[in-house]
């Protein structure tokens, strides 16, 4: 199997560039008889879409998912989901001059090694516009897990940090800010933040935070198909990602034994949870959470140094329309693709039980 | 395809439960015609080995492998490699008490939760033992990449870290020591820390650091067979990890772009490498490394509150023979984990290049 | 993976019901930097059409493909090309009454136990119409293996049979009469006696046969993905189709050892090939022949049982507009299946060969 | 995926050489809980093996089957069933001039192409002992799909031939002779007639025909993992096997729709079942019935020409214990793989009806 499908049993295939037609994707092996929210899937959307305030990008991204089968009166028939996202607002000529040009940690160099071709507008293949199908797909993948809660923010910005465990959190304030952040003053630092790095026409990292809950006990498929290791899989897959810990992380390996353990109560729930609500691969129904690392933005609004194609360095100054700070954008996104991870492993969970 | 299989062209599939007769697997897509480096496999094999030294667990495993099939002569014939590793060493009756208690931070409740039945005897599929298969796919999937260089060693100990970047270390000196850490005073406050730890009947966490040279540029499938992706999920597939960051990693979230891209020399090197190693998904041809994060191992040799089957809480200490800290003899388990990675990829790109 | 994808390097998920919006698909991994011929895909859509001639369906389907990404100024990218072919001519109201009946040897009543819901208009995603995105698939994949020729024709219609080894006909001439039957006299015969089952208002089977000319030797990947295990899947997943044999096929289950043998020149052709191309489940470099049985299109234009969904038994005559013969505008199915089986298998080969 | 795994969520990989050390597999995907009846895999062990009849080779193999995972007290455990059977029979030094020369019809000389290297003793990894795995794999499908029956027999030797519809036959009758012929009338020319081929030092084909019963209606994922599509690919992998055909087969295609469609009873049965059990890839309740048809054995014992690897042509006469006629003990070949298929797509029906 190619690189571009993700899963076993329900799967996501998608294709498209970003200053092509369209981009879309199949989802198969989805299961029939489900009466999807529509209005579901278009939040989703216009959460992930450009343009939504003043801290993320200017550009103007349409976003309209066109199913164009597997679902007959709203309804989900057990047959492949094509869909297509039109890509409206792309202006191509903003980009010509990149054909023969390679912008610094961007992916234009290694796809024109690996490829020997490529479509270098706006990034072709590489740019994050392709998030786009993998929101509408996992706005549908969490539909087919009952009483499933996927929730992620931004946790950090930069340096600045929210200092308080998820459980402290109060996760409907998540929207009601433009960085995605539940503590709002937090949120409001972060936001000061962007905006003084916008200024400086540079840019910014920052951490998601995502926690699932109510997950059935028994997902994950060890060995390799542990529930943590396609979680893994599934946010490096993401531009920018750096990094993903779950549960204690990287501060676990700074623990003791006698310090890491979630001990047990009677009903097999645990005390503490540095586990992160997955034992040996495997869902142990406590709560699923884990943080993911994104590198800033490699556009920046300042000179830099480009190479060419013919060897020469040039100095230059990015174009278009870019986030300062991608990681508030990238919350649906990691949401989604958290419940691709765990919608797939439920249906193979469902496969093999006992009968 | 289930869980237990790795890989698309060069896979690994394997089997085998820490006290059953033998755990083995097979390595399907290997290519032809190449003379296999027997020496070379077993010397991975007594690396990941217990018992190698005062740190480690004094459990005795002989770990030979016996090859049963795709080698003729000493050469990979292209049909699939069987490989046996037999459980020589086990006594069974020290884990029969196991049946119905529930370790805490083990994978005895969830396996129990989602299969009804489990072979509990020495954590069975979910022991660590499992990895002898990995590091023998690994050790042959090293050989089929030419030039490639591994080196995984530790990086920290609970909290004693190198405080030096890769470049400043002398790889040689890894193997001079009971930790596998290249620096000499680093390496010995570690062995001093997970002494004293033994001795408190505790356990302590570390993290491993990986580099990978000599890639060829254009290795990765994206979107979702990213290399760093296809390296995170095979990092969280071993046993007690808990985090995966490449490159800049989590460091990189709190960075700004201006300090973050690496900018071109002329010959589309790069004059720094916090993208380590990987643009977009693909191998750029500079360095690729990343860290991993172990937790500390959960059985302690120290008193413990245990669930049963009936939802009592019962009070008990670790048996056995356990590593106070696994992270040493996880080095050769990172290492092949992140050559089954690149052969598989490298087989992939030999592929679809343009001919 | 789900059923809708073929292939594992070059790999085609197509979507797309009858009376949807569109079908379409998305071939991964297909090589960068091939020009494409986009007239070839052309003809092999209008090959497939229907309404192209007297004996075929009259209804008219536009069946032009819009490729939406992975192509860049005519050659492909590396990258995903999806792809759309929309349904313009048809009209739903036609098949309304559909919804809670079942036709006799057709799908209707299958996917309504299987999904519990179906789109059953026109068949739904059980039409032949899905066959159009194969089409388009395997127009590309015979472009990506230098020299090969893949060539279909009806070797029987009924009764009527050609009575000659395919080495004594002229292939040129397959596309000058409307059966697609290179033997001039035969197909005559062929079309006269469709004409009169049409006439009966009732339909009838036939056989295709496909030649597969300079094969690489080495194609096919033994046990289970064998040459002609994929081409037996392949042809097999065609609908209406009932059997399929290669080389002697059936007639060699009666023959003897010394008269099967085929005996080697001395430059390690064959004699004779009745083992059709492959030994061992791998190419030989001899030619590769296969011949796929279709039964007779199962709606009549006469009067027919038809289940209701309550159980009832109604009497009712086909509707709508329909081929008497299907195995005529199979012909192009059958070789662009063939294309992507043998474009999988080459690339397999390309990552597997000794370097 | 490489090709020696075969299905999807139930998935067997298999490894091993004629007379290499030992063959054997992995099962993966195996639901945890089934108690295994060891006795009907020995059994079906017992039915492959040779020696068994004055009709077929009297080479002895032994083949047990030593399972070394995934079983615990009898019981699946969820986690890979890995299993070995040694080659103990072997003499190697029988095949030492096979290294240099290719026989007429046998995998030899692809294999030398394909592979460069070859273990060339008893055809190595193309020798249908390789078909034991496959054996004890079907043995275990079997029993995970409750109420099932598989069942295979000799139809034709030669030009020997049932002349009766399957229904008319005695099942039980079919262990009850050398053949595995259910009318014994038939069986008895078919015996004579192979002692007769083998008096001349030749071989013979045949075909065996296959019934399923009891398959749940809903079986089978369109369009490419149609049931027909997989049981073909299953098929069509076996040595020597040259077509298959299902339901009314080749002889589909010379009927008229008004012969060949399916009536429905009140209940969805259907008064005839010229479908095969199958309807638009999907199992209909119906008996599923297929016919498989075998060339004869390649290797004679009269005096054939060879090729030799520097291009010459010698003529030799085939040596070793070789099957007359290997059609019946296929018979047990045959149902393991339809097992196999029909288990792992029984999975994947669970995995996806509605809940």
């Amino acid at each position: 199997m190619s690189g571009n499908t993700f899963g076993k049993i329900f799967t996501l295939t998608t294709f498209g560039e970003s200053h092509g037609e369209a981009l879309g994707g199949i989802i198969d092996g989805c299961p029939s008889g489900i009466t999807l929210d529509f209005n579901a899937i278009h939040r989703e959307l216009q959460r992930r879409k450009p343009g939504q305030s003043a801290i993320v990008t200017q550009r103007k991204e349409e976003d309209e998912v066109q199913f164009l089968s597997g679902i007959y009166k709203g309804i989900t028939t057990g047959t492949p989901i094509g869909f297509i996202v039109k890509n409206n607002g792309q202006k191509s000529d903003d980009y010509s001059e990149y054909e023969t040009i390679f912008r610094p940690s961007h992916a234009d160099y290694v796809y024109q090694q690996k490829y020997g071709v490529r479509d270098y507008r706006g990034g072709g293949r590489s740019s994050a516009r392709e998030t786009v199908s993998r929101v509408v797909a996992g706005a549908i993948a969490k539909q087919i897990i009952p009483n499933i809660s996927i929730t992620a923010f931004v946790s950090s910005v930069g340096p600045i940090f929210i200092n308080k465990p998820y459980q402290d959190l109060d996760f409907s304030k998540i929207e009601t800010n433009n960085v995605r952040c539940p503590d709002l003053e937090t949120a409001s630092k972060m936001e000061e933040k962007i905006k003084e790095i916008r200024k400086q026409g540079d840019t910014i990292g920052g951490t998601i935070t995502c926690v699932i809950q109510n997950v059935p006990i028994g997902l994950g498929e060890p060995v390799f198909d542990k529930l943590q290791a396609l979680l893994a899989q599934a946010m490096l897959s993401i531009n920018a990602v750096k990094g993903f810990e779950y549960g204690s992380g990287f501060c676990g390996a700074q623990m003791k034994g006698s310090e890491h353990n979630d001990l047990y109560n009677h009903n097999g729930t645990t005390k503490t949870n540095l586990s992160g609500g997955i034992q040996g691969g495997i869902s142990n129904g406590m709560d699923i959470y884990f943080r993911v690392a994104f590198k800033p933005v490699a556009t920046l609004m300042q000179e830099q140094d480009y190479l060419t194609q013919d060897g020469k360095i040039i100095t230059q100054k990015g174009k278009g329309r870019h986030d300062p700070c991608v990681v508030p954008r990238a919350v649906p996104i990691v949401e989604a693709m958290a419940a691709l991870v765990i919608a797939d492993l439920y249906l193979q969970q469902k496969a093999k039980s006992k009968y």
